[in-house]
C-alpha cells in the first residue's frame, strides 16, 4: 500500500472497456459475436501515433501492468519493475498498452462472462481461443485505439508468444517484437504439466464440467492443485533452495502424515490457496491451452525459420538461466530460427536464480540490458 | 508373458513372509508391536553366508524384484534388468533378497493391513515410517535369514538412501553400499512435488481422512493426479520428447477444452489410471515422507561428511546424465562427502535419456559399469 506515489511510479490508473459488435472469426472455426476487452493505458499518445507499446500478459497476468488503482492496494501491477517514468518502458516515452485477453477473467470477455445468446455465463461454452485469436483481437484493440503501428509489442512468456505472433500475423503494424523468457512452443513435459493441472481442475466434484456458477460453487481445491503446481515450475530449485531450503515449520519433526513439516509445504499452500480464490477455473483451462496449442512452425512443415520469414520487425529475445519452465535453450531455438531467416535479432542470457518467475523480477542486468533496447526502440520514433 | 523363461532370468519364484512378534521401536517415537515383512530371495545363500545382497526398493517399488511369479505374469520384476544368471548382480555367485518395505501394501504391514490392536485395517493410523526404521526392520529379516554382514545392500532412488542409511547404521553389517541415482536429501523443489501429491491425495473426497477402506471407496482421483505427477519427474524432458514429441492423438485439433489433445496426455492419464487401481493411497504418502525425511546430515550439523564418518563399507554411486529428479549434482554431493571423510568410492555418471527411471533401464555402459563393480564384490566373498 502506497503512502505516497513514488516518482518512478505511473500512478493511479484506470481500466477502460473496448466494446466490439462485429463478429470475431476464431482459430477454432467458431464465431464470437461481441466482446470486450479491458484495458489500461500510461503516458500519452503521440502526435504521429508512433510511440504506443503494446504489453501482453502471462497465464495468471492481465490489464493491470503498471500503477495503483487505489492508494489503499497492496501491490501495484504485475510489471510494475519495469513500466513507469525512468523504467526499461518509459512512460515519459512511450504510450503503453495493458489488455486482459480474451478469455481472461479479469473484465474482459471470458467464461465467467455472461453469453447474451443464453442469458447464463459462458462457463463451458465460452470457445477456445489461441494466440492466433488474442492478436486478432489486440488488432482490433488497436484500431479502436488509431495505432496503426506498435513501437513495440513486449510480453513475457505467455506474453512473449503473443509478441512472436503479431510478428508473423501482422508484419507491417509493429517495428519491434520484444519475446522474453519465452518458447516458439511447449516442450512436452511443458505439456504434460498442463494436463495435469488441468485434470487436477476438471476432477473436483465442485467443477461440474465447467457449470460450477450455476452451483453457486467453484473447484477450489482442483485450482489450488494447479497453481502449487504451477508455481513449481515458475521458481528454480536452487531459488526455492535458497529461498526456504528444508526449513521446518516447527523446531522438529511431528511424524504425522497430514501435518505440514516443511515452510515449502506451507507456502505453497498459502499460494495455491489464495490464487484459487482470485481466478476463474474456465480461464485457467483455456490459458493453459492456449500455451499448448501455439506453435506457429506447424503450418510451416515444423519450420520454425518458415514461420517468421514474414517478418519485418527487429526482436529482443531474453532468456534467463535457471528458467527451466521455458529455458534459454528454447529462446536459443527461436533466435536461431530468426538468424536462419535472416531477420534482425539481439539476444540476452541473464544470469538469474528466479528461475521463470526472473522475468517479473527487476535483477540489475536485466533491466539495464532492456532499458537500453527500449532507448533504441524510442530513438526510432 | 514368457513363452519359456530366459536363460538369464531367475525363473518363477514365490514370495515368503517373515512375521515378527517383537515390538519395534519407531523414529517419530512410536512402536509397532508386531509386524510382517514379504520378501523373495534368488540365487543360493553360501555355506559362509557371504554372498547375501540386499535389494531396497523406490517408491513404487516392491519385493517382487526379478523372475516371474507364474507363467501368465505380463512382466517380470522390476529389476529384472539387473538381476539374474550373468547380470550385474549374477544369481550363480549372489543370494539376493527383495523386500517389501514396512508400510508398503504389497504384503508387508501397512497402512492397509489389520490392526491386531483394533481388529480394524489400520488406515491413517499406521505409524510414520522412515528410512531409519526401513533399515531398522530389514536388519531383523537379515537376523532371521542368518545373514551377520551382507556382501552389498544395493537402491536406486529411495532405494539409494536405505543403502547409504545402512552403511551408518550398522557399518559392521556391510561390505559394499550401491547408490545409484539417488540423493543424501531432497531438494526444495522435490518436498514441494510430493507435497502437490499428497495434497491431491488427501483433498480427494473419497480419501475420508485416509479411512477410505471403511468407506469400501479409495481416493483413485488423487492418486492418480498424484502419479501423473511424479511420472513427470521420472522422465526427462528430452527423453519425453523423443518418444511423444508434440504427436495429437486425432489428424488435427479438437479445441474442446476437456479434449484430450496430445498423446503424452493420453499416455500420462493411461498411466495414473492404471498405478491408481493398484496402489495403496496410505502408502504413497508414508512412501513421500519417508523421501522427505531421509537427511542423515540432519544429525550432524547438516555436515554429511561427519554423517558417513562412521561407516566401513566401500561405496557405488552411480547418476544419469538427464535424471532431473535426483541430478547427478546430488550424488556428486555423497561423493564429495564420502572424500571428505576418507571412505573408499567409486563414482559413474552415464549418459543415458531417460531421465530418472534410467535406473531402471539396461543401458549398455550402466551395464557395464554396474557388472565390473558388482564383480569385485563376488570376488571379496
Amino acid at each position: 500500500m502506497p503512502e505516497v506515489i513514488p516518482p518512478d511510479s505511473v500512478g493511479l490508473v484506470e481500466p477502460q472497456v473496448a466494446q466490439f459488435e462485429s463478429p470475431i472469426q476464431l482459430e477454432s472455426g467458431k464465431v464470437l459475436e461481441s466482446f470486450q476487452l479491458v484495458y489500461e493505458t500510461y503516458g500519452t499518445l503521440n502526435a504521429d501515433r508512433s510511440n504506443a507499446i503494446l504489453v501482453c500478459h502471462a497465464l495468471s497476468g492481465n490489464h493491470h501492468v503498471a500503477g495503483y488503482h487505489s492508494m489503499t492496494d497492496k501491490k501495484p501491477g504485475w510489471w510494475n519493475s519495469c513500466i513507469g517514468p525512468g523504467k526499461p518502458i518509459d512512460t515519459n516515452r512511450f504510450f503503453v498498452v495493458g489488455v486482459n485477453n480474451l478469455g481472461g477473467c479479469h473484465g474482459s470477455t471470458g467464461p465467467s462472462s455472461l453469453n447474451p445468446a443464453t442469458d447464463k455465463l459462458y462457463g463451458p461454452d465460452f470457445p477456445v481461443v489461441t494466440v492466433v485469436d488474442w492478436v486478432t483481437s489486440q488488432a482490433l484493440l488497436a484500431d479502436r485505439l488509431g495505432v496503426d503501428c506498435w513501437a513495440a509489442v513486449v510480453g513475457g512468456s505467455l506474453g512473449g508468444m503473443q509478441a512472436l505472433q503479431w510478428s508473423i500475423q501482422y508484419p507491417d503494424r509493429l517495428r519491434h517484437a520484444a519475446v522474453i523468457a519465452s518458447t516458439p512452443k511447449l516442450t512436452t513435459q511443458n505439456i504434460a504439466f498442463n494436463e495435469v493441472a488441468r485434470r487436477a481442475i476438471t476432477s473436483d466434484p465442485n467443477f461440474h464440467d465447467g457449470h460450477f456458477y450455476e452451483h453457486h460453487t467453484f473447484p477450489a481445491n482442483g485450482l489450488k492443485l494447479a497453481r502449487m503446481l504451477g508455481h513449481i515450475t515458475y521458481l528454480s530449485d536452487m531459488g526455492m533452495g535458497e529461498k526456504f531450503g528444508r526449513d521446518l515449520r516447527n523446531q522438529a519433526f511431528k511424524f504425522g502424515i497430514l501435518d505440514v513439516e516443511f515452510e515449502i509445504e506451507s507456502y505453497l499452500n498459502y499460494q495455491g490457496e489464495r490464487f484459487s480464490k482470485n481466478f476463474d477455473a474456465n480461464t485457467y483451462l483455456l490459458m493453459t491451452r492456449a500455451l499448448d496449442y501455439f506453435d506457429p512452425a506447424r503450418h510451416h512443415g515444423n519450420d520454425l525459420a518458415a514461420a517468421v520469414s514474414a517478418a519485418t520487425c527487429k526482436f529482443f529475445v531474453v532468456a534467463f538461466s535457471t528458467d527451466w519452465r521455458f529455458s534459454p535453450a528454447r529462446s536459443e531455438e527461436l533466435v536461431n530460427a530468426l538468424i536462419e531467416a535472416r531477420k534482425p535479432v539481439s539476444y540476452t542470457k541473464i544470469e538469474a536464480p528466479h528461475g521463470h518467475d526472473a522475468f517479473l523480477i527487476p535483477t540489475p542486468r536485466y533491466m539495464d540490458v532492456f532499458h537500453a533496447y527500449m532507448q533504441r526502440v524510442g530513438e526510432e520514433i
